[in-house]
């Protein structure tokens, strides 16, 4: 095992980091069989990478790898604004932090609510979480990621007071994302019920010319910071939408760039031998069968690392799974990401991993430096060699079952790992939409269900318009509107009685429920 | 659709709970044909409430249904004793709330820091963010559920001078979880180097007589509750594992318990179009083919339960992933779930379950009271109507193409509510079992891994005495160890060396790398 461990490891001396894919069972012809696909994937990246028109459905060059590298973009112009960009956000994080930007009440800012969705969160939270210490951070952050009023509220209930000395980021490309757009007029409701005016507490981040752009100019925002046409949501990171409450946290975004840039450099190399991104997507597809027929469990072994999976579900998920191939033909692919933590996992599903259904593989983060108390729990042996211990024993009992498994090792977990490890998941997500031939840069099938969401709120207002002190069945409210689909009648205003905005007399059989207008 | 919907609604009025099937595709006749698996899973469950030896693995009688209603425990001593534990809890925690239980400092205790992992964790950290309220919370709760010295260092800079008037519950079944005993041994040095004494801050939760207990007992802890035989770690929410933090956070455990006995009732019923447990269970067989060959995706929309699905990973995976049958059959048995919240799943993965692979279902959990700001967000409509209008849109976008989704509504997110959903996935795992024939109730694949586990640490414990200042490769320490596995070698050093704990000079090749001692 250890010849297979040593000849099969991809190193990154650079940044520290190791593939280990000894534990999958590719054959020993697999790689040279892959190098035809292989080459065309690196093609089709440098492609991407000069400015190709990458994501063809939408049009749009697919800048993220140059946010790191400013210098490899495909104009001047873009190398100059991306430079700009990051300045601004540097200057204003910096300006916050010594008190020049203050509250209207003349007080610093301590804290910083992020209000934003999908990628506009999840890479967020993942860096605030995982870099995050309590005692150093320059200022908390708190997220509104849903439009749940409830969840709102909850948040209020915690801040309490220190809103008045708490800033608002409002993160949304389009800047018409209604669950954001809603969570910053629940804020801003929140702020005018305490006196204090909202403007003065937000900060934009959006394309420019935006509704949401437009509104921040309008009143006189604290700031805004655009976000460029050619960056997708899940892979902003690097960009204003991770940058700067990276900055306001007061972490270290000048090495969180330099390990996504290291790691780069390192991924674009087309010996696959050295190139972890590369033998990634081919272990992917490997496992695979190149149709997602495994589930990915991403388990790293560090608390810090919790959020890591379910950043990996957007970013991995949403590229992957597409209906169709660049050809327009039905594919139906993916990649299903699930997982939390190790050790902690061991005690919820590493049992179904290693005695029952067969429908998934690994990929364990290692994390070298334990960090934290160096006590000795026994002789010799301390916490973190425990959740060591606990990773090689999981390994091993997985693999002696024919469960195979990857294991990236990293030294630590601060912003250069950070940025490396993202940019390593970002270019192995792209040499794997180039294996299976889908373009990983769109997201069609996200509108049908938006769609619908919207059809809703009309129908709402439909039955609004129409509702009575008459006490009428969904059935008979669908046919007084023409309207075909008297379950969703009964849904919504299900749901309207619940919060008082209808009268529901409800029966045993749905059917016979009536509603009427609730005064 | 409405018909449909309306002739499969499984209503539990007692709870306003229901369960609505009908976006699954089973034909009309499968009810019927399953009558008769159905009716053996009743005859198993009725056996188990009454007492049988249902884990017959571990010999053990599997009673946690009779936490919630302890008159059906199969002898008055079960019953008085469950009785006895529960006003035990309270009085405990009544007297902490009080201030009649001080900290050795005279001060009341502020906080409360829960060491648990698995069954010990994950109950009770979902009932504190599904149910905490930051305003009216007796008691804030934080959680060690790993072995990670980090992210202990990290709560504890979190908790800061406040660990002074924190009080620690150390929670293990059997007393000898390792990363529980790790956790405490790390928070009982940070008291200790604040000058504090551990035992006047801590509690057990732990089998009568186990290593735990004992030292409880001979430190003088605060005090100690029973964990009992016949409840499983991953049924514990109801015995002291979960009542005992809820009560002293100042959640409604009464409610908790009321809840969870009412869907005991409701899910006893033979009639399965009003049993929602026996529904759930068989509407998993028709979706995975009573083979887990789908993922089950678990989609609450509302923030309060982000962590549920986390919380059912445990529950459905570790009960049904098995390898055996009843029979001692190979069966390589399953149920995947993941999933976080809606609607911001929708912005994560919601493109590949709607487009992409087609290997899974969804549960989806409907939340009909919206809490907080009714604020209009546009003319009629709110952010909750939005949320609501997101889970219709989302569940017909994905009906249109042929995914398979049940909604399970609620009025609300309460004690009462929490307490009922977690006994309907409690009775669905254990109907389920039956039907596909396992052993719910035992866990034998998680022995291999901490097995292994502790061999990698007598590794480490070997190689650490006889390493010198001599440099030897991998291959060099396991030839002088007389040790087969010189990967595990150099794994093992390899953390060590980056813990300061071995010296290692790199090499290209791993084979090459030396390690010797560090002095």
């Amino acid at each position: 095992m250890f010849d297979r461990f040593a000849s099969h490891l991809v190193r990154v001396p650079e940044i520290g980091l190791t593939l280990d894919v000894s534990r999958m069972n590719f054959s020993g012809d697999y790689l040279n069989a892959m190098a035809g696909p292989m080459g065309r994937a690196f093609a089709a990246m440098s492609s991407l990478e000069g400015g190709a028109i990458a994501n063809p459905d939408e049009q749009r060059m697919v800048g993220h790898y140059w946010l790191r590298s400013p210098e490899l973009a495909p104009s001047p112009a873009l190398t100059e604004e991306i430079g700009r960009i990051n300045l601004a956000i540097k200057e204003f994080a910096d300006r916050v932090h010594q008190g020049s930007i203050r509250t209207p009440g003349n007080e610093r800012f301590s804290q910083v609510v992020a209000i934003g969705i999908g990628g506009s969160a999840l890479g967020p939270m993942l860096l605030a979480d995982a870099l995050g210490q309590p005692k150093l951070d320059r200022m908390k952050i708190y997220f509104v990621d849903n439009t749940d009023p409830d969840g709102i509220a909850r948040l209020l209930e915690d801040i309490g007071s220190a809103l008045s000395t708490t800033m608002c980021l409002v993160t949304s490309k389009s800047g018409g994302t209604p669950e954001t757009r809603n969570g910053m007029l629940l804020m801003e409701q929140a702020y005018r019920r305490c006196g204090l005016e909202f403007a003065r507490h937000a900060v934009a981040i959006t394309m420019p010319g935006s509704q949401l752009d437009r509104v921040a100019l309008e009143q006189n925002w604290l700031a805004r910071f655009p976000m460029l046409d050619w960056v997708g949501g899940r892979t902003s990171l690097f960009s204003a939408v991770g940058l700067l409450p990276a900055e306001l946290q007061g972490l270290d975004t000048a090495a969180l760039l330099r390990g996504a840039a290291l790691m780069d450099v390192a991924t674009r190399q087309i010996d696959v031998s050295k190139n972890p991104a590369a033998m990634l997507a081919l272990m992917w597809y490997h496992a695979t069968g190149g149709q997602g027929k495994k589930d990915m469990v991403v388990l790293p072994y560090k608390d810090r690392l919790l959020l890591f999976s379910r950043y990996l579900q957007q970013l991995v998920m949403e590229s992957l799974g597409k209906e169709l191939d660049l050809e327009g033909r039905v594919v139906e692919q993916g990649l299903t990401v699930y997982g939390n933590k190790g050790s902690t996992d061991q005690h919820a599903y590493v049992q179904q991993l290693r005695d029952g259904i067969h429908n998934f593989f690994t990929v364990f983060i290692r994390v070298l430096d334990d960090g934290g108390s160096s006590l000795h729990v026994e002789p010799d042996i301390t916490a973190g060699d425990y959740l060591h211990g606990f990773w090689m024993g999981t390994r091993q009992a997985l693999s002696e079952k024919g469960r195979e498994s990857i294991t990236i090792s990293i030294p630590t977990v601060d912003a250069l790992q950070m940025g490396s490890l993202i940019a390593l998941f970002e270019r192995a997500v792209g040499f794997y939409a180039s294996l299976i031939n889908i373009n990983a840069y769109h997201q069609p099938g996200v509108e049908a269900g938006k769609k619908a969401a919207a059809e809703v709120l009309t129908l709402q207002r439909r039955i609004l318009g129409i509702l009575t002190p008459e006490p009428r069945t969904a059935s008979q409210l669908a046919q007084a509107l023409n309207f075909v689909d008297a379950e969703a009648v009964y849904l919504v205003l299900e749901h309207l009685a619940a919060n008082g905005r209808a009268m529901m007399v409800a029966s045993d059989d749905p059917r016979e429920t009536t509603f009427s207008s609730s005064t």
